[in-house]
């Protein structure tokens, strides 16, 4: 925890700017640095984050989710959709856009297209929460799914950790064997599930709706970040897993009512009082893993300040179209 | 009532459209015929809309707008701010913008400059509520505010009554004068709030959060447009006037949360209990003005619907700019 804040925006500039690919902007250093930052303002309760709102489509949905960064001097709006079937037509499934508001007159500054920004957003949550949960020798990490959030978190945690070798499993073994293949850099291999989730860090990024991962494939002492699950139904991960271990939520709502929790909470294998805090009090040193032994779990739902958390470094390196708006 | 959907979308080209300025491409009546559709839509429950969210900043607030409309297969999110100390900058309070979403694959298809798009969907939601509510001889028409939003409800109730005067009324009498120098061609001419609560048909404007116009000012079978109070704590209205009027919102949540009545309602001189109905039901045929010496009262908070119905017709006319996206 860097205990300062690395971009403080002046939005008081006069045109709209659209940032088509604004992810070319930031590295994953940044982002994680700023992302974490974020997560130590929640803790302290200095932002501005109501739940994120969702709206059914017939084959898919979309998330709207505002906030206001005070201490970053930003304020806006991400809008984001999951269409499943999105793959077989060549599409991402996810795909977003952010509204960056100037704070002092409510005119929008900014256009970010966020597809690539949610990605590196979630992963450099994902490499905050292993920088400070997991052990401090864990050299092996699992993946768990090998799309481009596995890609995100691979790229993030490696950025803070030393990692010697990389599994990575996919309902799809060929899906596997290419991601492995496109990262022999990282020492990368595709693997059998089980083994997979042998590692000292695993990471769970399938949109499954029962659980993958069984709770005695995990060894004592691991680290997940479970990212899968982000809405109502989605779950990833054995209960008597969740039982097992010490849980930390992004965000407790948003964690109870979408995450990884929702479902065994929502069946009653879950109990919420259980949980062990959120990254936000991990980040101020408040919580931490306790044990050697414990098994610890970050239950990622996506928030709203990582937006823009991001969104902040891209307004401050500039740059992006000038369009006509007022 | 026409029964039938105006427009409906096929977002299925490829790239995303920016419209600065769309409210070039559509009239009043075309947006209160979208509007007034929509409307029944919403009566039927044939719409997805959250209620919408306040964030709050130093000198305002945003608020944030997602919804689906099935029936004319469009859906997004409007992004719209409230900072009254903007016009001393010279710049409007209120600014907008909306994204529409492909409804098939969540792709972004659109962003549209929504500001002087608001004042129009706005105005058409009056001139709805007009065409229905008002008494069918009613042709004197008072303005209480002089702003964007006066101009609006004039333009579109003109569109839909014959008004043979326009009394107008500002706090700043030199706004109001202007307002009416601007208007010759409506007969329209500056008059004492009193006056102007004289009319038959009474539009109120304002961002008052005390009642201004009293109960004894306003004629048995006047119709009024509460169109000012749009948040917690506003209110232009005297209760006294509400308990003796019948009056139709746009959306319950939306209108007991922060319409006309909210204040009333927290303060415990009106019960929502009391209210007569919706827009949508008035326009569905399902309630209506029922003798004629009642008051009845339209109180707009402003709909999500209403900015994709005018989107809609956007998006149907085609143009705009071609940004890349994906």
């Amino acid at each position: 925890m860097t205990g300062k804040l690395v971009y403080t925006v002046d939005l008081r500039e006069s045109c709209m700017l659209y940032f088509p690919s604004p992810e070319e902007k930031l590295t994953y250093p940044e982002a994680i640095e700023a992302v974490e930052t974020t997560f130590a303002e929640h803790c302290m309760g200095r932002v501005q984050m109501p739940p994120k709102i969702y709206v059914t489509l017939e084959k898919g949905d979309f998330r709207t989710m505002p906030a206001y960064l005070p201490a970053s001097g930003i304020a806006g709006v991400k809008v984001v959709n999951v269409h499943p079937q999105n793959r077989a037509a060549g599409l991402p499934s996810v795909i977003a856009l952010t509204i960056i508001l100037d704070v002092d007159t409510g005119v929008p500054k900014a256009i970010l297209n966020a597809t690539a920004l949610t990605d590196i957003r979630t992963g450099a949550a994902g490499a905050v929460a292993t920088m400070h949960l997991a052990q401090s020798d864990a050299r092996t990490l699992g993946l768990v799914g090998s799309g481009r959030q596995a890609m995100a978190q691979m790229k993030a945690i490696t950025a803070v950790r030393e990692i010697d070798e990389v599994l990575v499993w996919s309902r799809d073994i060929a899906r596997a064997e290419m991601f492995a293949a496109d990262n022999t850099d990282q020492n990368c291999r595709a693997a059998p599930l089980e083994e997979v989730c042998g590692s000292e860090i695993i990471c769970t990024t399938t949109p499954s709706q029962a659980p993958l991962v069984k709770n005695e494939w995990i060894r004592p002492g691991a680290h997940i970040n479970a990212i899968g699950a982000d809405a109502p139904g989605k779950q990833e991960l054995d209960p008597e897993l969740l039982r097992r271990s010490r849980i930390f939520v992004d965000d407790y709502e948003q964690a109870t009512h979408s995450g990884e929790i929702n479902h065994p909470i929502s069946e009653g294998v879950y109990d919420p009082a259980e949980l062990a805090g959120t990254l936000g009090e991990v980040v101020c040193g408040k919580k931490r893993r306790e044990n050697m032994d414990d098994i610890t779990i970050f239950d990622s739902t996506g928030l709203a300040i990582q937006d823009l958390a991001v969104g902040a470094i891209v307004m401050k390196k500039g740059g992006g179209m000038e369009l006509p708006f007022l």
